[in-house]
């Protein structure tokens, strides 16, 4: 196997190593998979389930089906990289797994031509990854060969204020609603059925969620200096979504229409940003499914105060689908391949 | 009958009508007056199931209980207000039904011995509605024959806010999650299951939804000086319950610890207001068919900015139950009386 | 403390230990005591929060209300039966944990004055439990000391067809749907939020649920013969309810009039019974809440198949509001004394 | 526009007039045929939003897409078939709609190269019309050119019961939940969304339900004799999916084993039917989205007692998926062109 850079012939087909497919990231991103031209799901990684089909481990898939390998344990995957069965591999593991993993594994680490990281292990840069947010960063993706795939609520907070980074004149206060497969596939009571239907949550209000950090330092680099953030996450009974509003004082008044020109311009050739009209606001229906970011914006008190909303769906452009949107610009295929882009509301 | 002000001993019960009782709001209120040992149901109106048992129109009641009366047309009440079936007039009608109505009726409008509405007619104190709202202005309820029962929003906004209204140095931003039973019973497209369960909405955002003005009303009154609110709610897929956040800049630092004992003096004899521990944020199953308001509050960014959280169940505590609450109050009764305290969270 | 038999004066309270409280029928049967005029909570035990507040391990309970007492370990149980600090057990433990502790604590399960045991260990009548289900069994239960709560199926079960057992002429197949908490309150992936909402799933389908062999032996009871009992019991996605219905051929054609006539006959003077009215079908939702259990019935086919349905909710009239029932029978209280009658819909 | 027979070579592209594009049939259809190779949609119709890009009829569609037509009344249908714009028809209109349109409009009833029709207007065979479930009556389909495509329940029942016609020894008993969507689109309080949250309703129990006769229908031509059906459906909360169980009595004593092994043979080459192994139930999540049929089965009391079962998406293999499938036969293209085979659970 050859790994192509830029200016060569982009590659047919990547050989996919999932690891953690049985949680709901890893689901995702296998039907997204099964989908996609390019994508070749070759070994399905997971403690539960080794040695059995793989539709055993993704509820829904017909396992009449010959599409898939068996589940493998990942003790298995370097002879796997070694013999060529994969050549990417799509980390879908819990926060500080890979991490750990790659520093047992160097063979694994250093060897797989691609690795995508869904995890939070790598967001800041660390160890040569390259934060894969393609509306904010697109250039520095496809040169790259490990890669950090953004969190879920980071990607809907900097899409919301992306285009309004140059007016931020004070700590950004960002409220978010979540369903609940954001909270991961472990069984704990707090995730169970009864304890969440029929109500909403309020938790790790503040700064204290592990997501400020990345929120702020998104916004620090498109801002030039320091951005605080507050932050507000929900809970909502609800198995996928993200709803967020976000607010801000701006150093300068601007106007509504201002603000949404600019929003508008900012978005007019991204196929996975849609600005709503003025007066119409985002809600997560619309992008269920789909690699979508729906994005509204205006200005209150005189301009003084922004308010812009997203809706993502969490599973998809904020995590599985954004991680195959960096696929396709690391492997030079067109952005959109194999990616939804209309929601499926029901 | 005679009605007796406040001085001479409380009246043993209260005669009451219920306009609209077949509404989200009416429906809350029979249920709580049914248990409720001052409260009589003397008479159920509503345009619907004129002429049969109130049962027909509340799902739930047992019909072989003859505690309910027939459901009556609103043009009998001045009849059967005339000849002391009912005393008290307990309006759950759609927002500016109530206001025409008691143009057209003045018999109706002068003549009842207390009325109660829960619609937003009259909450700005036009024709001599007292705003009922008791943990802000308890002492103005108990004289009052004519009294507006509060918005759910603004009675969540105003308790998350009210300890700090003297601290506040900007702008208010208020982001609110709705149940669906906030937006009344009449069939919609909007509000059909399918159309919601699943997925999140944000709508009306910024100025333009009917609560601003009465959480401007409120915060002004008690801060002494004009606040502006930006207000961004949303419509979440559960019947039930408002989990609210605000933030404002504050015109001092105020640390985290001084935050909350403020609140934390404000509310300690409140039996409706809960003030939760630092670092424990409301959630709507804990108040669910309670009249509590579960309250929390921090700063963030040096003691800049106020972060405060209130949840309260919007049938109960945002409508009928405050309306239960207010009449206990007009009637010199325990302020709690005939008022669920704990929720039931499932 | 002295036990009162029947045709002594009832005792005016009887001091409850609860044991498995932090379950859905445990949870429950507390809310309920709290508001029962003649059940006082002495002991609530379980294992997890030993030494907190009870609230703490109840959602939903204020914890300023000093109604409850501190959470104890089952280990202290035997100390606080002997200085008389609780006379009646309830056991709200999964099944099989009960008859063990009782067998391991002799002075606990023969010391109390009565135990209410809502497991399924004893409903075979094993080391004399009295198998409570007051409309089935009323004048057993006022003299037992030793009661097995019926279980939630099986009650819904046979209340369906009490009325029709003399005519059942062939096995009578079972089709019912459970909300989640009928699968109690431990986390497992089976019972997480984003594996049940939106979806629906049959399960133990046929002979192999634990609840045939009760309704058999129930059925068996009032037949005069063996009856055998075909299930399809399936997991809907909703916290509450049991809806279920019952078909049979009969011995002997029987037309829809005569079989609803038979049933209201029945039922006529069963408070927590209601026969709905020909043509009308149950639903869980107006008996959410309520200790109410709603039948109806028709026939078919010439009168000789028999169509019967049930709705109740599995906590209450399933679990602990027929506790509650069956506690108020023990004491001589009215039957139905601080239970709920009226369904709270949503 | 030349219509090909069979025998002749198969056309590339059908072009597709949508009739009630906005209901939930439609909108699946659409979002089927947005997906589907041949499909072309060349005219979207619907009262609502004439004029208007048919993405604010279709939730979730992005409007930046150029893929769809501007909405048309269906006045504007004759002329736009006389122009070849569309050759085929798809009517997804509530019952009585289409017959009524199609014999006002005979040059549209009549002209059309194909029809499809998802309403009971003539699943009786009326008017020429072949009813269209392929997986029973499959070589009736390819020569069809008016399609009657079947109902929800029917399709689940007449699948659950397919092997075992042969055995019906007396009525049969269908018991069956669906999801919301069933009902339609029409805003009303039955369909709600505070109506329906956390309950289940059983309705039109009996024979009264209109799908009753199609059911006998199906089960009588394969029997060879009269099979009387009862039938007990019930709405669930959930937006999608059907999960029935049914049971009959049988002629002589079928095994578990040799029911399965009946099962096996019957659907051991369609693709659209998935039979589980002996001891697993369906459930509606492994089918949601997807066109299959999970279909499950046993015995019991001795072999006397049919007990099978089956789970589809009421909107895709009830609805907009088996009228693609019925397109693809007719067009003689494979049968599962386009349509998704694996569901997507959550």
């Amino acid at each position: 196997m050859t790994l192509r850079g830029q200016g060569t012939a982009a590659p047919v087909h990547a050989r996919i190593a999932v690891v953690g497919a049985a949680g709901y990231t890893g689901q995702e991103f296998v039907r997204l998979a099964l989908g996609h031209p390019g994508l070749e799901l070759a070994t399905i990684c997971s403690l539960d389930c080794v040695g059995r089909p793989a539709s055993e481990l993704l509820p829904g898939l017909d396992p009449r089906v010959p599409l898939l390998p068996r589940v493998v344990d990942s003790s298995a995957l370097e002879a796997l990289l070694g013999d060529g069965t994969f050549d990417t591999l799509v980390c879908c593991l819990p926060h500080g797994v890979w991490a750990k993993l790659a520093a047992e594994r160097p063979a694994l680490a250093g060897g797989a031509a691609r690795i995508v990281d869904l995890s939070s292990d790598h967001r800041d840069g660390s160890r040569g990854y390259v934060y894969g947010l393609p509306e904010v960063f697109r250039e520095r993706i496809p040169p790259a060969t490990r890669l950090a795939n953004p969190g879920c609520y980071p990607t809907a907070a900097t899409l919301a204020l992306l285009p309004a980074t140059a007016w931020l004149g004070g700590p950004v206060m960002v409220s978010a609603l979540s369903g609940v497969s954001g909270a991961g596939r472990a069984a704990t009571l707090r995730t169970s059925f009864v304890e969440l239907d029929g109500g909403a949550a309020l938790y790790r209000a503040g700064r204290v969620h592990a997501h400020v950090p990345e929120m702020e330092r998104n916004l620090a680099g498109l801002a030039g200096k320091p951005v605080a953030v507050g932050f507000a996450p929900l809970l909502a009974p609800m198995a996928r979504g993200i709803l967020l509003t976000a607010t801000a004082q701006l150093v300068r008044p601007v106007s509504p229409e201002e603000a949404w020109a600019a929003y508008s311009e900012q978005y007019a050739n991204e196929r996975f940003v849609r600005l709503l009209d003025p007066g119409e606001w985002p809600e997560t229906r619309s992008v269920r499914g789909s690699n979508r970011c729906d994005v509204a914006v205006t200005t209150l008190h005189g301009g003084t105060t922004l308010l812009a909303a997203a809706a993502i769906d969490n599973l998809v452009k904020g995590a599985a689908g954004q991680a195959v949107q960096n696929l396709n610009l690391m492997l030079g295929w067109p952005e959109d391949q194999g990616l939804p882009l209309h929601g499926d509301p029901w």
